[in-house]
């Protein structure tokens, strides 16, 4: 995951499609129970048979995560809270030249049609350097209107 | 607490000070994490040595409470991030006449100088038939200025 970027080196991009034969992805699904004005977010997240809320900061504190794991019936007593504030996607690993992977996010349900995509790089001047093959499509490196939280709150852009 | 009522019957007064000789009240502290439009609320709690985070749903949903014990450490990261949406009161159990307690809630910080006072009932006929005791104030029964969440994120009436 990407948001917030932290000291990960990271660019984002809009892939119209997947790659040909692509492996099946790892499903997710995470919903907002509520997000402060002040940016702090109470999450609930099932990924691969595991289920957490997490609460982070927003922007004007100090970086706070706090990651606490629940068991499958709160979280579909608290899943009913999030109804409006969710996103559903699978998240693909396609690899690329020069050992970089590209994690593709193909979103589902309300944002069918979506896909987004990461590439992580060891360093600054990798980053620069990197030239993305085609399919990965325009960037969308630095643009808060892809974080996950605003997708669920807001929608696709 | 009263908030919301659910099934408990209750009336609830504005005291403008304890009465003499009621004994120390023990110390709670509870910091709003974030709040959603739809009343969705999520909070820490601190009383008696137990943390508790609790997610709570609005009015607009079934009931929904899950609560979730938390360690001194996760407490103390979480509660910088209410800062601003907290309430600290002390509560003090007063006896009156017929069996009945009044919680009196002192609050503190933000809040110092405003009590309240609740009286929670048997039958609906034993909360028709009570005749509150000068002490207890004005009553505010209903009155949602003064449920917890208000008063955390609004401040006194």
């Amino acid at each position: 995951m990407s948001e917030p970027p932290g000291v990960e080196i990271e660019r984002k991009f809009l892939p119209a499609r997947l790659p040909d034969a692509v492996a099946a992805g790892e499903r997710l699904e995470q919903g907002y129970l509520a997000v402060a004005p002040d940016g702090t977010e109470v999450r609930i997240r099932r990924r691969a048979g595991r289920s957490t809320l997490t609460v982070k900061s927003g922007p004007a504190h100090v970086r706070v995560e706090e990651e606490l794991e629940i068991d499958d019936r709160r979280f579909e007593a608290l899943w009913v809270l999030t109804e409006g504030r969710r996103i559903a996607k699978s998240r693909h690993l396609v690899p690329l030249d020069g050992g970089l992977t590209a994690e593709v996010d193909v979103y589902a349900e309300a944002l069918d049609g979506l896909l987004t995509a990461e590439v992580e790089f060891p360093s600054a001047s990798a980053s620069e350097a990197f030239a993305p093959p085609d399919w990965l499509g325009p960037e969308a490196t630095g643009d808060a209107r892809y974080a996950n939280q605003s997708l669920a709150l807001h929608g696709a852009p």
